[in-house]
């Protein structure tokens, strides 16, 4: 089984913590309903995540040693096989293919690698 | 940017409408905090669904033609560019690196490849 991803834009942290994504154009028709205050699942790619944090299997929760050690699949911790982020986002505006949305934990550059509409 | 994923597991659907979930061994430290009654995020790969319909960007929800076509951001649907399904199950069983999950909707075969501790 090959999975083979692509990167449909990227994420830009701004200086008031909110983020812009950058869609690539060849995927206008995607966001066809999306609309500001509408909530939106981002799923990106943490691509600062090094091969040898992909190979650790338990850490801190929080990275905070007073609480006891977890497996990653018990944890949201970037820490994991296959660094994957989903976060719930808010869509404060849409123009074109550029979004600016807020509560988006990624980091600067991220690739993003799928918008749904969230479940709640 | 490269994107490399790796199957963490398989889905396999059970009569009962549950899902048996088998984690490949060497993810088994992962697991440390899965127990039963907690609710993961299953990450999985829609492997059924065709090369032609990654690239179908619209659709009407839930194929219900009444319904004005939408773009695939705005929904959940399964066509999309990288057809990662995300989905909330409830933990029933842990057995060594096999899970028995509640909820999820993943077609038989599907290869897992991430979960965390779900949001709420």
């Amino acid at each position: 089984m090959k999975i083979n991803l692509q990167r449909i834009g990227t994420v830009h942290r701004l200086p008031d913590e909110t983020c812009r994504l950058d869609l690539d154009r060849k995927f206008a028709e995607g966001l066809l309903g999306v609309e500001p205050g509408m909530r939106l699942d981002v799923l990106y790619w943490m691509h600062e995540l090094s091969e040898e944090k992909r190979r650790q299997l338990q850490c801190h929760p929080r990275g905070d040693r007073s609480r006891p050690i977890r497996g990653v699949f018990a944890l949201r911790s970037p820490m994991r096989p296959n660094p994957i982020g989903v976060t719930t986002v808010e869509v404060l505006e849409v123009d074109g293919t550029t979004l600016r949305v807020s509560g988006l934990d990624a980091e600067d550059g991220s690739p993003v690698i799928d918008l749904k509409m969230a479940r709640s």
